[in-house]
């Protein structure tokens, strides 16, 4: 498959179960109906990211970087980020955290995507945040995704 | 590629190791001689389930989801399941559980499954269901896995 | 995709974070700049086995069986390994673990090996392995893996 278009989403929700809140947050995102196919984190030299919905088939098989938590304490703030470095020629590196707060998760995830840049000698032409927070009712769970696509 | 056909199938095995006894359990469950990779959890419209052992070619990249437990702790019971709702169309959720008994374990994947169909306004046409249970000897483990394939 | 040819490298890294020493320890066994998707753990018959770097295109999907291990506890050794066990017609299993130095945990994949093979009723041709050690300064990751490709 080759990946043309990446999309980064986020998504948070209540459910019944951990798992539940999981798969509520991810159709939150609006990528609940696919297979996840969990993926290490580089993006292809010429792929295009942007943030926003994909408009995936039902079912298919989709890659995807994400990260998420969920957390059934009452009151609990729960947080995950990605950042994604993009350097001139298109190539990138996607990287993912958590934290409490939205803001505290993604500072995270830019500083790691800074030192990725760095051991491997590339420069930074821009760089795409994603987070999602929640404070926890009963069961919640927070996602943020990088979906490989064409 | 198309998935045209999800096979359910279940093992449970001893082994030297907790990853011997998963290894075994795959065996068990006739699926120990490919290469599984973890998705999450659609079944694609159109699509097929089926209680049973596919027929796989050694050393195949296999899309699945599965539920597996360890132990090694001798007496200790151990249990995982799979519920698979199906609509009216065939698209499908899999929920994947642990607990102490098949029975248990099940029962809780199954009301997953109910609330995964509820929060997307589908109604279930029919739940399939498959779990695995065993009391540890010395080091035992339990699968149970819904594969796609063709 | 039809898998031809399987390479074992293995890394090890500082890094300024978990996630950048798992990163940067990729980096150094070769395999930094693709998407790793993980799979279990079974050599298709006819494939062949090197130890060494395969020749990948930036951010292509490759499927790998992968071990790592990260520490920010100065001074903890860390290390990881892998063993490939071939029979006769070359299909193959592997299997991961770790430990605190390299032989240790090569030690301890290789008797998991032979349990998988006893198993099957396989006899071994020839086993390979592939480890990595490190002893953290700050924050230290280690990797051994066996990526799939053509």
């Amino acid at each position: 498959m080759e990946v043309r278009k990446l999309y980064l989403v986020a998504g948070k929700a209540e459910g019944g179960t951990p798992l539940n809140a999981f798969d509520n947050a991810l159709l939150d995102a609006g990528i609940g109906d696919v297979n996840l196919v969990k993926v290490s984190s580089i993006i292809p030299p010429g792929a295009e990211v942007v943030v926003g919905k994909p408009n995936l088939p039902k079912g298919a098989l989709v890659p995807c970087v994400y990260a998420e938590r969920t957390s059934d304490k009452p009151g609990e703030r729960i947080a995950v980020a990605l950042a994604v470095g993009i350097a001139e020629d298109g190539f990138g590196v996607v990287m993912e955290s958590e934290g409490e707060t939205a803001e505290e998760a993604a500072a995270k995830a830019v500083e790691m995507v800074k030192e990725a840049f760095s051991v491997r000698g590339l420069t930074l032409k821009r760089i795409l945040q994603i987070a999602s927070e929640h404070q926890v009712i009963r069961c919640g769970g927070v996602v943020a995704a990088c979906v490989y696509w064409r």
